[in-house]
């Protein structure tokens, strides 16, 4: 197996360190590096301070720096100097990048001003990277071609910190030159994703199939957030890359064997696209009467663009009288069963379904708390169902959490339940 | 002036290199050592390994260390053995912790494993600081009473990953110590929430009020957000806190004088609070009608424990038909106007409001992209209604940024609206 490439994440922001701007694009960008296999052995986050940032480029001891910050136009963005001064360079004038930023001020409708100017002239020595979203440049600077004594590592490259700028830059520029540079071991991933059982129990019920991969050369990591796991499979690719794939593609298929109602996509995707696109593939739509949840089902189906193709609308019934006049429950199967209760979950899927006109409906009716909980029905008690154009089904959870994860975790599982009545009527 | 006290922050955790997850302790802890006249200096985040702990705790130079991560009770949690090996100590039972211990895993009814029990294993030569939330304790080590010659700080302090964990430790323990034993200069706050303008041009508004904040000895820091910019005053107490406090409150009602229409709040508070608030204090309910924001602002309503006092419920009206057949909107007036329009959003505010029976309503209805924006009505188009005992109020915004920011900028600005109109009737 070839040497193991690593890399230092150096962050440059005083907002960072009073708290005021959690640093994301660090753990971003390990997890970048992490797939092209590099590995992020530390993280350093400092202000916009000349010496702190010269004291992190001198100790730094991997092969990569990867630096973001500090290349706004304002007189406190020291970053791209402070590189010159660690360089032994000066900056010069980009004549074309200067006509980038001055096409960027066009397309905006705004004059630039001299400072705007000024982010054209950079450091001599580096390979200046396009900012295809911003007015910053990035600079690749590779150490052999540096008058840089105390620079341990081999290439040191500067970001914007803003994350889309860097984002784009890491993945269209950064990241190929990388793989190119340092001919790190390919690596192969595909990451499943699931949901309806817990972290412990997912390991439990797969330890067999877990067992059989490390025989395949295949690693497994388990990256759990309230109410998903997602299990993530990797392989080196060695020297053939097609028989890297190949290896892991088996073991995924082995584990939609294994557990079939449990998996519900794939990589990026979210729960209430999977639910969006099949429904868009039906032509088919949906209408929401949500209790406990309070809007927050209908506000995941609807941060999805498009979503009106298939999503009329829905009901947030929080007070018993809404459920009464707008969804139609009897006040008698109220008082008889509480509002938290098989029939009055099917009543108002029903109900939204027939008032709204909709193919679907999912309704949610649940003790989110953290008070209105009884010792009959505690608090995490949810009532979901689902009405179609075949008949109702219901169940319910009993979920653990704060107000926030018990909210969550109703969303996921009512839209998986969707999800399933959708796969299974096709 | 005291000299400056300073700070590193380590966070150890292999979780946090490979972006599993995102470190935001490190920022809550440099917030926090700020707010009582602590600089957090750096940040090194590294992986559970022995030679990275090792190395980050023998460079860090500044007065105190903060170390989170590496607590847990399995083989790869090292911190505690590792700070034993760089303080040259051994571990120790303490039984009044292991106590602890058991009678935390009484109250979860299980039972301890023995790697539960062992983590009543500590350093013998630090201060054990107490875990009221799991069962990692915290330590204390002041490095005059340690055999350490590499150690450059005067106190390192470890505690556990989890955050609610180490937050409650930080808060109850460690700053009330750390301002013990270093004095710093106790500090002054007090932050004001703004709405309904952005950072540069609120800052050309309040300018001469800021120019005239350095003479009283008072710091300003804006702290943006979509749709809110928080403004937070500091002052060095000196000698005389009272004084200080005296300071900051009449310049703080000097800027309700001045900007009093866009103050919503302070502190911690966030508007949804601040109107079912208002709405508990005078007894009236609220319901809503949401199209663009799908549902986002009742989410916003219901996140707030308690909020069936005054909330009633809402519809999400996102196609045409639901808006017709569930607030009562004439169809010809859609045709007429279009769904984004301001007779449609007022109709929307007292159709929800007659039909749920409350005191007051919101309705939102624009374009939140990035697709169905017109010349005439662009995307971030939006207009918002409030109805209540005393008429119907509305108004258009044309909001920038991605669907998310649209989504979030319309909830904020027209909860601000019902604010502002629970404040009139006063």
């Amino acid at each position: 197996m070839p040497r193991e490439i690593t890399a230092t994440i150096i962050s440059i922001g005083d907002e960072l360190l009073i708290g005021q701007t959690i640093n994301t694009n660090a753990g971003w960008i390990g997890m970048q590096l992490g797939l092209v296999g590099v590995r992020a052995k530390r993280v350093v986050t400092i202000g916009d301070e000349r010496q702190e940032i010269m004291d992190s480029l001198g100790e730094a001891d991997t092969d990569i720096v990867s630096i973001t910050g500090g290349l706004g136009p304002t007189k406190d963005d020291i970053t791209k100097h402070t590189l010159c001064e660690f360089f032994g360079t000066t900056l010069e004038k980009h004549p074309e990048i200067e006509e980038n930023i001055l096409a960027f001020f066009t397309s905006i409708g705004r004059e630039p001003l001299e400072v705007n100017r000024a982010q054209a002239d950079l450091p001599a020595s580096c390979t200046v990277i396009p900012n295809t979203r911003g007015t910053a440049s990035g600079m690749w600077f590779d150490t052999a071609k540096q008058k840089a004594p105390t620079a341990k590592a081999k290439v040191y490259v500067s970001m914007p910190g803003v994350p889309g700028e860097m984002k784009r830059m890491m993945l269209d520029t950064v990241l190929p030159e990388i793989q190119r540079s340092f001919l790190p071991p390919h690596i192969v991933h595909r990451t499943i994703l699931t949901t309806g059982m817990g972290e412990s129990h997912l390991a439990q019920r797969i330890e067999g199939w877990e067992d059989s991969l490390s025989a395949e050369r295949i690693k497994l990591a388990y990256l759990p957030s309230p109410g998903t796991v997602k299990l993530r499979l990797s392989a080196y690719a060695e020297t053939d890359p097609e028989a890297a794939i190949h290896r892991i593609n088996s073991k995924v298929e082995e584990l939609h064997g294994l557990i079939p109602e449990l998996i519900f996509g794939e990589g990026e995707q979210r729960m209430q696209q999977v639910v969006g696109d099949l429904l868009k593939a039906n032509g088919q739509t949906l209408a929401l009467a949500e209790s406990c949840t309070g809007g927050y089902v209908s506000h995941l189906i609807t941060s999805v663009p498009g979503s009106s193709a298939y999503y009329t609308g829905g009901v947030v019934s929080y007070a018993n009288a809404v459920k009464m006049e707008e969804l139609g429950i009897p006040s008698d199967m109220l008082e008889l069963n509480g509002a938290v209760s098989q029939p009055v979950a099917e009543k108002m899927a029903t109900g939204v379904r027939t008032a709204l006109r909709t193919d679907w409906s999912i309704s949610i009716t649940g003790i989110a708390g953290p008070d209105g909980g009884t010792l009959e029905k505690p608090v995490g008690t949810v009532w979901m169902a689902v009405a179609g154009p075949d008949g109702v089904w219901s169940k319910c959870e009993h979920f653990i959490g704060s107000r926030g994860a018990v909210i969550q975790r109703s969303a996921l599982a009512s839209l998986d339940m969707l999800r399933k009545r959708l796969l299974h009527q096709a």
